[in-house]
């Protein structure tokens, strides 16, 4: 089990904090909590909240039966359980005080930021991203680490898969089968497994169904599991029996758009540049309207961070930064292709956390 | 697959507002989505928000490689996708237009509520909890006849568990096996399950980790998947051969606070007097102060719901509401116990949805 120095993430927090000028950081679910103290909040009705302040003592609100989940980790904050009928938003509100500015994570339920609002009516509520961005967004060598395991467990499932029997399989079954694969590799949880087969491939979410995969599908699988709660999150193609020559073509561009995207990595780039990289080569292909999303996203605690690899960004990538490689061209009716990779930025330019075949996989 | 009458839902959806005096109904992540229109939203940073007018049309806003996902009822509402590069919360804001006050469901991710906030200076945001359990609190048929289908492949696991074998198995692994047996009997998830063993009881919400099981355990098991979006909620109590004299006092005393729960529960009761049946009989035999939880919860799309089963909810049981009966007593480095079925109030009295053993089970 990786342990973090969670100590030194709230020194940087409060730090980050200052000079912003808000008072208190209100934490819920999310990824601020786990980051910040290494616990994570039931979602649940029942209000978990750390009010952490720039100057003070950080107090962890959780609901009284859950208080014995929590290992707390001396110095770093102190437990508030709250009782059945205890009032958890007049708690939360007496913490924050005279605050002027309160920042409240992202994923906290909008039922408690009105709650709180209404019993602050002093306090101006402002969005916790712009500060848990400057905290997440370059990754510390030991979460690289763990996005590289998460990667490597991927790597090892698609493996697997290119072996693997498909046809006359649904894809729930499949999507299930994935799941399964990705625990017995090495990671903790079971994960999420996009399977999409024939027409299917060209909604990019696609809810694994009933469908059944049969000769002459082209299989969109999007997977991954958490290695110490840093994801991986990989597309591989497959096709029942051999390709058409139209997917053929399809693939080819988007592998070598995925190449060229990854291939423009380095550190004082901008996210849109990424992002053109790849456009601009399925584009030429002829398919740039069946491109229907941006190239990428941040992974770390959360599934989908920033950088944002999208026009209009025009952030700079910086070493430490973590995202998805993921062009994919969905032509309505037919089929789709996605090809996906996580990758760092490195000082010298780029890692591919993710090195199974980008061909597509001819199965059964 | 079972489906509803949206259009009827929208309508008395729509003559709630009126009355409420509330312009529109913004409806993102949560059940508000799924009991509307049959969509559910995915929980992820692009928004996808059905716009719900008091009068005039509804307009789905989702990503557009979302838009695929979804299957939309004729006259029921219309999609908005957006792109990659749109301002989403432009598009809520524009359809929003001059409303005075808009509900926002209550699982709704702050940071959109701030943005709308922002956005829309002269609307006042409201919790929608009041109108969506005005609507969903008292269950359709058809929902209490997916409830009792959940409830029954959960029996199905407590009888598949009694003959279990446990020792020598880690919680976690006992909990992946308990997720695979609701799945292959009967529920459409694999949902969730909480084994916690030995002194790992008495933490109501543990998580269930490495500790292996071994002679002499108590084990709480709680769990549950669903059919068709509504869920089954049980606990059955396991212990590792013969129990300790201490063990059969605390579960006998939490098995008839349990009875007597359910006994209570008819049309015309309150909340509190259904939670005060089952802490009367632990105050009795001297556990009081270990039961550290309301004795249930509502039970539907939403896994905790109205209405509460808890000390100073006044509000009465009506027919058709349904919930948890789940009085428990922890005792801190011992162990805990807990029993848990899910029950409806009908006309006559009570429906348990529930009806293997309560006595604890003894395992290997």
């Amino acid at each position: 089990m990786t342990t973090f120095d969670y100590a030194a993430r709230m020194r940087r927090a409060r730090v980050e904090m200052q000079e912003r000028k808000v008072d208190v950081l209100l934490a819920s679910l999310g990824s601020e909590l786990p980051y910040l103290t290494g616990y994570t909040a039931m979602p649940l009705e029942r209000l978990t909240m750390a009010v952490i302040p720039t100057i003070g003592e950080t107090v962890l609100v959780v609901p009284e039966l859950e208080a014995p989940r929590i290992d707390p980790i001396p110095g770093l904050f102190t437990i508030r359980p709250w009782g059945e009928t205890e009032d958890v938003i007049a708690i939360v509100a007496d913490l924050v005080g005279d605050a002027t500015t309160a920042m409240i994570g992202d994923h906290t339920w909008s039922v408690f930021l009105l709650a709180l609002q209404e019993a602050l009516p002093g306090t101006s509520f402002v969005s916790a991203r712009p500060l848990t961005r400057a905290l997440r967004v370059i990754k510390e060598p030991a979460e690289v680490e763990l996005l590289r395991r998460a990667g490597a467990s991927a790597d090892i499932v698609a493996g697997l898969l290119a072996q693997h029997r498909f046809s006359g399989k649904s894809e729930a079954q499949v999507s299930s089968e994935v799941s399964a694969m990705l625990e017995a590799n090495g990671t903790d949880t079971a994960g999420f497994a996009i399977v999409a087969a024939g027409p299917n491939g060209a909604s990019p979410h696609h809810e694994s169904g009933e469908r059944m995969i049969t000769a002459g599908d082209a299989i969109v699988i999007d997977f991954g599991g958490t290695v110490g709660g840093y994801g991986s999150d990989t597309t591989r193609m497959f096709h029942v029996g051999e390709p058409s020559p139209e997917y053929n073509e399809v693939h080819n561009a988007v592998q070598r758009a995925q190449e060229a995207a990854v291939a423009a990595v380095r550190p004082g780039v901008t996210a849109e540049t990424v992002d053109a990289a790849a456009r601009d080569v399925i584009t030429a292909a002829g398919y740039g309207d069946f491109f229907i999303h941006r190239t990428g996203h941040g992974i770390g605690l959360d599934g989908h961070e920033d950088p944002y690899i999208v026009a209009g960004n025009s952030e700079q990538i910086e070493p430490g930064m973590a995202f998805s490689i993921e062009p994919g061209v969905y032509l309505p009716g037919h089929f789709g292709v996605r090809i996906e990779d996580i990758v760092v930025c490195t000082d010298e330019g780029v890692e591919r956390l993710n090195s199974s075949p980008r061909e597509v996989a001819i199965v059964e």
